[in-house]
């Protein structure tokens, strides 16, 4: 066994069989088709920057987890571990091609060298979707929507956008006179899902003092039942009274409710995301079906992307759609029909001699749209029917369709077809192409 | 200035904008859409692998040109510059999880650090689709047909896939008595269509002497209109008579007779692949409508796949699609419509406040299939129409539906809406929804 090489993977990353990638495709392919009904266009960037460009000048924790080298040019060069790093380059390299508000969606890979323990992968694939160009409500609230129906339209169900306002929370901070502590106490703040309130409490006091981390507690408490209107009225009044940031959500509402979509939203005023660049709204998202998954899609708004580019400005609101939490939910609840191939009809083909006129009658599937496998022998083994049949279901197709000896001399015309129901085991038989067509779709 | 990052790429690294990644994925699409058609399903494999995967235990000229690095934890690590050795990883990996015959197809990026002059770039997608474990002649036969298919489906015109078949090569070259030399000899025939025979003739000598020499040039030699029959003839004959090489292309040509394809292929001995793992038909497909732009899909049947991860054989064919080249052509010959954005429509929405009731309208529009934007405005410019008109133009778009003031009182139901044709700048006013519906898609 010294000859050969053992087949194996960089822990931490994944091969994607098909049945895994088909599953992947598939939830992929209704996101973006969902992204272009809004006007969302696709981008692309390489995976291969200067490290210069991904890291900036700080680097931090980030930095221990790049995948960063020498190129045989000797560059400094790094894979991207995310894609809005990329997009803040990207938008300051094409600033004068690009027509504002921009409204992109960049689906890809990104790789992280973090701890590869519980479920956490090395390479995985990031869902963005942004408008840049526009500080205002409406591309705020558009966002909202393409989330809330994007994530309906692909079956993930009921679900609750909890959103807040940074700017909101700051006003209040401003009152506390904690403003200077603002990006210690957020990261606090963001840990009360996970680690309960008491202990956030404890956490809050020690950096802002007693009395300002029970005043926080209570900004970001909601009750149980308590309405999007009645939680704004209250956090409102914490944080000095009607503002810009109360009024930008007091229209949020109105747009929700004008598309009949508020039901999907909750004000959540202990959302604060942990990173620092947000300045305007911010959320998460929770499926009601299946809420210890936690948030499939968060985002916010900020105020200046490309600023370690670009002396320009430009603002935008984006949000980030967690797809392996979403398809383990989705396949979890059933609700991602695994699939292993796409054609669920095959042309059994035990002759090789018979493999042209097999595709020929496979074709005529085909241009009805129909996904056709012709069967082939493999290797070793003769080409029966009965083991045709064997491969056929294990590839997981329903159908067979069995041409008849004769038929090599006339033609596909005829009505010589037999349908094999590969569930079933039931045959029908002297059909012709059209009727198999008819039989499978039901017209 | 000293405090900006200048943004760049990496030689040899691009960005897609929106027109060039709309249009890559159009043509990724529909090459997929045929694909599925035929039973091939997709996998997909890390980006990142050991190098000792990836470059076996040789290396050579693929070694120099390999993004290769030790990652933080000090593995030897490199990116894929193929898809043909992570299929073959996979394939030993996976090997009982998989039903043989296996179709796949494969599309995905490579990097190789390669020279990055002349258009060759260093991070570029492979589009990949084989079929392993059958050594017979319907799964030869299955590739070319998915090829020709794929490209005439896709829009690419006429073309005709030249076809050869290694065995039948290596048989002459026994009779000639310098089979010992057939690699350098697949190598330098390789280059015929490059340097011309001449050229390629005196190569031949210095590899084989002069007899053999002109005994090659006679047996991949060519006539202008030589059919397919005739040129079998004579290099069976030049091979020492009737083999089960030259049987494969018989039945292979029969096989294109019974699907009504024969006139898309060349039987054309010049054609060898320079690379040494073919060891049955190979073949490359050239455009009618645009001969020089090389060879748009290329491949040939291979003994053994994973040789270097298993000791169990398996055997297939399979071809690669050059996606840069026919992108390209495609555009040059104006077959793949330039468009900046998904959507036709616009929703104009001059008034902030109404963001809300556009997004309904919209999604009127988007219910039914119709991609539909919601326009807004940009940061420092007033939201007046005209701004508006402009923004949709430059964004690729067509049409802009215009809401009445009054509207926001009276709901979205009512037959005040209007139909800006952008290009003729023509309006039609009155209009309900469902006439919208109707004008944009004639029916």
């Amino acid at each position: 066994m010294a000859d050969f090489i053992e087949p194996r993977l960089l822990k931490g990353f994944r091969d994607f069989l098909p049945a895994a990638e088909i599953a992947r495709r598939s939830l992929v392919e209704r996101i973006e088709a969902s992204f272009r009904l809004y006007g969302f266009v696709p981008i692309d960037t390489p995976a291969l920057e200067y490290t210069e460009i991904l890291l900036g000048k700080g680097g931090g924790e980030t930095e221990k987890q790049v995948y960063r080298f020498r190129d045989n040019g000797e560059r400094d060069v790094a894979l991207r571990y995310d894609l809005t790093v990329p997009f803040a380059r990207f938008v300051a390299q094409h600033r004068g091609e690009l027509v504002l508000p921009f409204k992109r969606y960049h689906i890809a890979k990104v790789w992280r060298g973090e701890n590869a323990q519980r479920g956490r992968y090395r390479e995985f694939t990031q869902c963005d979707f942004d408008i840049v160009g526009s500080g205002g409500a409406a591309a705020d609230f558009e966002i909202l929507l393409v989330m809330r129906n994007t994530l309906r339209d692909i079956g993930a169900g009921e679900l609750r956008i909890h959103l807040n306002h940074r700017g909101l929370f700051n006003r209040f901070l401003e009152r506390l006179g904690v403003q200077d502590k603002s990006v210690e106490i957020l990261r606090a703040v963001d840990k009360i899902a996970k680690i309960g309130a008491e202990e956030t409490g404890r956490l809050l006091a020690g950096i802002a003092g007693e009395a300002a981390a029970a005043g926080i507690l209570e900004f970001t408490a909601r009750g149980r039942d308590e309405d999007f209107e009645k939680v704004l009225g209250r956090i409102t009044e914490l944080a000095g009274g009607e503002n810009p940031d109360s009024g930008r959500l007091r229209l949020l509402r109105r747009f929700m409710a004008d598309t009949g979509i508020a039901e999907s939203f909750v004000l959540d005023p202990s959302i604060t995301r942990g990173l620092d660049y947000y300045t305007g709204i911010v959320y998460e998202t929770f499926l009601v079906e299946d809420p210890s998954i936690g948030s499939v899609c968060s985002g916010g708004r900020y105020d200046n992307l490309a600023g370690l580019y670009s002396r320009e400005c430009i603002g935008g609101v984006g949000s980030s759609i967690g797809l392996d939490r979403l398809i383990a939910s989705l396949e979890n609840r059933g609700k991602l029909q695994p699939r292993t191939s796409y054609a669920e009809l095959a042309v059994a083909c035990a002759e090789e001699g018979e493999a042209g006129r097999c595709q020929a009658l496979a074709a005529l599937f085909r241009k009805r749209g129909i996904p056709c496998e012709v069967l082939i022998a493999p290797d070793g083994s003769p080409g029966d029917l009965t083991r045709q049949f064997i491969q056929a279901e294990k590839k997981g197709m329903r159908w067979a369709v069995i041409l008849p000896g004769g038929l090599a001399e006339g033609g596909l015309g005829g009505n010589g077809l037999t349908l094999r129901d590969l569930r079933s085991r039931q045959n029908r038989e002297g059909l012709t192409p059209e009727d198999v067509i008819r039989a499978l779709t039901g017209a």
